[in-house]
């Protein structure tokens, strides 16, 4: 017998003199390291959040006496292979029934011992599967075991005290309870700036509030339009003054307009949900990207426009560099992100010194509005950021006036490439167009890919928000190896889906933003029908704007070369022997936007990542929801013109830089040599 | 009498006794602490500089011994208030005649001293003039009499031992001589780059060589023109190769460049002054403007492109912002620098990773090919840098390409907005072009300036290289106040100024460039002469393509609103009441280039820095020569869009930006997590 057999064993006769001081206290759900990271992607600050593991110890025990209280209704079972645990359940059960759980070849000498003492039951199990089902599952294992906290890894530690082994973990939680300071909470987990407050739609308090308010929401009247002319006007006089306040003052302004964003969380969430036609979860996801905007543009105003920066250069001279607004910026906005993009916008173009002329997308003219009054509530003044609301012709005046300074688009191509022209044809300076345009996004699957993962993805990437993100997958590569399972899932994957109302919180996905796109979209899938294997449809069981998410399997040459926008997968089979044919396919779209690559194989990766001429490339995981400062967003050839939004070169592209050398020994003499010898 | 007074009578006494044994050495050349300035800025380490103070008595004494040597020609005078020095000269004058010049009011008590022991010739001065003549010699005179090291300060100091005061400043130096850590020398200035290295234009010998090398520069025939179509083809097959190169090399190529750049001063120093018409001033700043091109960009491609910027975000996730080339660049250049602007274009779109077509101007060719050549020595494969020569005709077949994926340019605006019309008209992506144009840049004179400062630098902004820079002074508004005696002043300067060949070592102003050119200027001084008051001119006694640099007064309305490329100054006189309106004039000619500012009242300064919409601003000194990384170069408005030339903003625009995203929870777990707990 081992020595840490021994100790196991001596560990449990300690114990079952101790059981009966063991204390239990209920803590608030039962979560595991893994859920800090979605806690911290929600941001929420009131999410359970365990940042030690005493504290998880803790929770399984509070699980496990919610388990048994229910035991006539569930037959709870147990899984441990630490003999605390077990003392702690065979003292918390009493006469209900339970059965234990254990690893096969695991924790044996624990169970012999606990089975010459008690009659109990025990399921041995044992993973069963392939070696690409088994491989996270063994390297999870690793690190678990691995860690100097493990009980596996403590009991074979003979300078470990049985007593510290098996201690009360409440009494190991420092008292008052502050979390691990090392690990940071939602709220903190970037270093210059909040992060964003989040919504737990998982709450039924949360979703019932939401639910009202929602209800509640009659949209208004389309704001009234206004005088374009006058309006430009109005921001080219408030130009001077609002480039002069400091820079710390206007990003005390986008923090406030941040705070507020969130105060309004659920007005705002209502009135996407309505007139954007978005779902409860990708409306919060707005909010809260409109709020990290304004907090990143202000931190990086304050770095970059803060103050000057001195330059090094002979004795007897000052040189600093310092950046200023340009004038009046044109912020031309899509309906797919109807707050979030706008505010972004917006909040860069003030950050930076300039005044604002926002035209948000005539079918959501409403979010824009709104958007403007919290700028203005947070010390905007009224004329350094103005909104017009009107078609693709006010667009067009708007860019054509030479009071125009600088424009920041994101929509279609085409029109970047009309805006672009009429910039050209104006006279008079050449001024920067900062476009994000769309993308013919693909995911590439190689065969060591997750399936499950992979279609979790899928679904994500190319059906959420109806498949209306300019980040939203268009196109899946999937290795021919692994193909007929994973499309088997994407299949069941899509039957699952629910189309409805965005206002339902149960709804996957949402309608479709006009007539005139939906019959597009749908000439494009009834074509496909005709040419292409259908893999699988979402049920279609509500009237309106709405398509049914779709996939069909197709051939390379086949594979759409434009930007399908709407919930459409497209399938293509590839060996890996023709990868470098796939890869060709995608850099010969000329778009470049983004790019979701699943694999286990570091080489497999590595060789897309450096093929791929894209913007944002995510590996195994979904495709969409890049977040501002973590994944500063926008493509690349046809995709956009860089640089990228919610990234540190983004403000210097809206500023101008100048340079004030000062011959400081003019005066008299070169008073710093004085000062250093 | 006072202590100090006594103490300094002790010091006589006591050096009476000591003056033979004064050790006299001779040290090269005499300078002051100001020189450094000017070293620095020459880049020249074999300057004598003098970072000690010691070394400057020393080298006092040294001057007083060849002035004294010469004796029988020069009638030697030394002002001094030092006792030792007095006591030196002494020692070193023998029966030697000459005199001593003292301070009126100062050194009384040492001269006292002196006069009892022997018959010596003393004058006594004293500065006569006005407040404004004044104040600059009175401020020195402060600095040198308030710092800690300086004779005044010290006898005045019962601390210091009279045997310190007078030491052998020899035996005060570090033996062996090593200049003052604290003062960087000339090639050092620079935290992160060697400065370049200059040419000592006022040494016998390096004028000498210079001419020899100038002598025997044989114009060789223009280069063959290369097709544009295949030489993009192959431009465009080397990118995928060369944006892969690690930046760190590419870096490591450039810095050879600069090398060999410098190496080869004197080769493309005659080369410019043939081929460019510039003088060897002109030509070896622009040889070295380019080694700083070249080592800056290298800097700033270690910096940004040497790794990833690691992006801060939830656990269980890497983001990654990394920057890449964006293809083949078109680097458009002109004449007026054909070696450093078209070497900086060149070496920029190189450091980020960008293949390379860089067209001349046609009318210097040669400077082009010959800095490619020496891209390619330092290690740039064939086709990652391409030299094409030809008209506008080329450059213009050259932006419409396809496969062109940025334009650096360098010219007209009339040009800039050609090639902004030709890149909008493409087909494809929306490409960057980074412009800078023309100015129409002023220097305003208040009435606290210095004359004599301000003329110096007049004659250097608007008349040095024919005023064939962009950034060249077109416009003076100097106050009515104090314009008589600037005017005066600027007509003397004019009517000493050598307009001639710019091979010859004493010329100041070379030619125009070509005679289209030439015509224009004379056409635009003819009509001056019908309209404006002539302030004065330079002689012109030399035939060829040359032009007189030339004065008028004009009033405010007839000033050009365009810019006038050649030696002809406008001045206007404006009263300190009508600042404002002059201040809108210059924003009203929608240039913002280069402006200088000459006053000695800040509230001035600041006033007029407010109100510029200008790129580069300069206060109290001249307003042409921008140095690499010092002043980064570019204006705003109709001069440019830029970032600026030899600034930190400059290389991200050649490049586009990608992330990378990396669920590092896929494969099991949060690693992170666990090594914090």
């Amino acid at each position: 017998m081992q020595a840490y057999q021994k100790r196991a064993l001596a560990v449990c006769d300690w114990l079952a003199g101790l059981r009966r001081r063991i204390s239990v206290r209920l803590v608030k759900g039962a979560y595991w390291d893994g859920e800090i990271k979605r806690a911290q992607q929600l941001g929420m600050p009131d999410y359970p959040v365990f940042t030690r593991k005493t504290a998880t110890d803790v929770s399984y025990v509070a699980c496990a006496q919610r388990l048994l209280s229910a035991a006539s209704t569930l037959s709870p079972a147990f899984a441990t292979h630490n003999c605390r645990t077990v003392a702690t359940i065979l003292e918390l059960a009493g006469d209900r029934a339970f059965e234990f759980q254990k690893l096969f070849g695991m924790g044996d000498a624990l169970y012999e011992a606990l089975f010459r003492s008690k009659a109990v039951a025990c399921r041995i199990y044992a993973p069963v599967g392939s070696f690409t089902d088994l491989l996270p599952y063994l390297v999870r294992r690793l690190l678990e075991n691995g860690a100097n906290t493990s009980f596996v890894h403590q009991i074979a530690d003979p300078g470990v005290p049985l007593g510290e082994l098996v201690a009360d973990p409440l009494e190991q939680l420092p008292e008052p309870y502050v979390p691990d300071p090392r690990i940071p909470l939602p709220r903190d987990i970037y270093p210059d700036r909040k992060n964003s407050l989040g919504l737990d739609l998982a709450r039924r308090d949360v979703l019932d509030s939401l639910h009202r308010r929602i209800a509640a929401e009659k949209l208004s009247p389309a704001p009234p339009s206004i005088a374009l002319d006058s309006a430009i006007g109005r921001a080219t006089q408030s130009f001077e003054s609002w480039s002069r306040v400091p820079a710390a003052e206007r990003a005390a302004v986008l923090e406030r307009a941040a705070d507020l964003l969130e105060e309004r969380m659920l007005d705002l969430v209502a009135l996407i949900v309505r007139e954007g036609g978005r779902t409860c979860t990708d409306a919060v996801s707005e909010v809260r990207e409109a709020a990290d905007f304004c907090r990143y543009y202000a931190f990086q105003s304050r770095k970059h426009f803060g103050q000057s920066q001195l330059l090094p250069g002979p004795a007897g001279e000052r040189n600093e560099l310092q950046l200023h607004g340009r004038g009046v910026f044109a912020c031309i906005s899509p309906w797919n992100f109807p707050l979030s993009i706008f505010t972004g916008q917006v909040a860069a173009a003030l950050a930076a010194g300039n005044t604002v002329i926002a035209k948000p997308a005539e079918q959501t003219p409403r979010i824009g509005f709104e958007s403007v009054k919290i700028f203005r509530q947070a010390g905007v003044p009224e004329f350094v950021a103005q909104c017009v609301a009107g078609d693709g012709e006010v667009g067009a005046s708007l860019v054509a006036d030479p009071r125009i300074a600088g424009v920041a688009f994101t929509g279609s191509l085409e029109t970047a490439k009309r805006i672009n022209l009429a910039l050209a044809q104006r006279a008079g300076p050449i001024v920067p167009l900062i476009a994000e345009t769309g993308g013919d996004n693909a995911m590439i699957v190689d065969s060591s890919a997750l399936p499950e993962q992979v279609v979790d993805d899928v679904v994500i990437s190319a059906f959420q928000s109806a498949g209306q993100r300019c980040s939203a997958q268009r196109i899946l590569f999937v290795d021919a190896g692994c193909a007929p399972r994973v499309l088997q899932l994407v299949a069941g994957a899509l039957a699952e889906l629910k189309v409805g109302d965005p206002a339902e919180p149960d709804t996957d996905v949402g309608p479709i933003i006009d007539a005139p796109s939906r019959e597009a979209l749908l000439r494009h899938v009834e074509k496909l029908r005709g040419s292409a294997r259908l893999i699988g449809e979402a049920p279609l069981k509500i009237e309106g704007n709405y398509i049914a998410p779709i996939a069909f399997e197709l051939e390379l040459d086949q594979l759409p070369r434009t930007e399908v926008f709407g919930p459409i997968l497209h399938v293509c089979l590839y060996q890996r022997s023709n990868l470098g044919e796939v890869l060709q396919w995608i850099r010969d779209t000329g778009y470049g936007l983004t790019l979701g690559i699943h694999s286990r194989i570091d080489s497999f990766v590595d060789e897309v990542v450096r093929a791929a001429r894209v913007g944002n490339i995510y590996v195994n995981r979904s495709m969409i929801g890049a977040v501002v400062g973590v994944q500063p967003f926008g493509g690349e050839g046809l995709s956009g013109t860089g640089p990228k939004a919610g990234g540190p070169h983004y403000l210097p592209r809206f500023a101008t830089e100048r340079t004030l050398t000062v011959n400081t020994a003019a005066v008299g003499g070169v008073t710093e040599l004085l000062t250093r010898t």
